[in-house]
């Protein structure tokens, strides 16, 4: 009842952390709506061109980082990203011929 | 000329990893074009919706999970990968009414 070797496993300062060195890849998505179980987003065609027509350089671009706190617009987090981590990421660009 | 710090600092096995405990996070693209500094995709509206017009559900998914192997485009990885990693990523999914 005194779990003895339990308790003289938890105080050894030697025992290696085998759950962290085993540990999954870091999640892409930290932060944007982690209560589904996949972010799609879906826009008909008619509607990308809407945002376009609206956009002075006719163009909408469409976050693929993950870190736009405009998502799933791209707002140019991805630039602060890939600059503190060496990454290089970057956005799918729709543009409207004029 | 011995530099004896150095080797007693190297053949100790109490040493931790102050440079692991430090680490960058993970790059979110670990395969595409990684000899560029930003992966930017850009298209027409007239090319998505040829794109569109050629598929049979006259839809067109785009990556935003950069596991693909058809990257630009979805290939479905990104079920793979959240399965793995327990991240919930998907595609940017555009549609031409019908
Ligand atoms: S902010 Fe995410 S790709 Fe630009
Ligand atoms: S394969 Fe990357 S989002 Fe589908």
């Amino acid at each position: 009842d005194q779990l003895p070797n339990k308790t003289a496993k938890m105080d050894s300062s030697k025992t290696t952390d085998a759950a962290s060195s085993q540990s999954k890849p870091e999640h892409i998505n930290k932060a944007i709506k982690k209560d589904v179980d996949k972010v799609v987003d879906k826009y008909d065609i008619e509607e990308v061109t809407g945002q376009c027509d609206a956009a002075s350089n006719k163009t909408v671009s469409y976050c693929r980082c993950w870190k736009s706190k405009k998502f799933p617009l791209c707002d140019g987090s991805h630039n602060t990203w890939n600059k503190e981590t060496g990454d290089n990421v970057g956005p799918l660009v729709l543009t409207k011929k004029q």
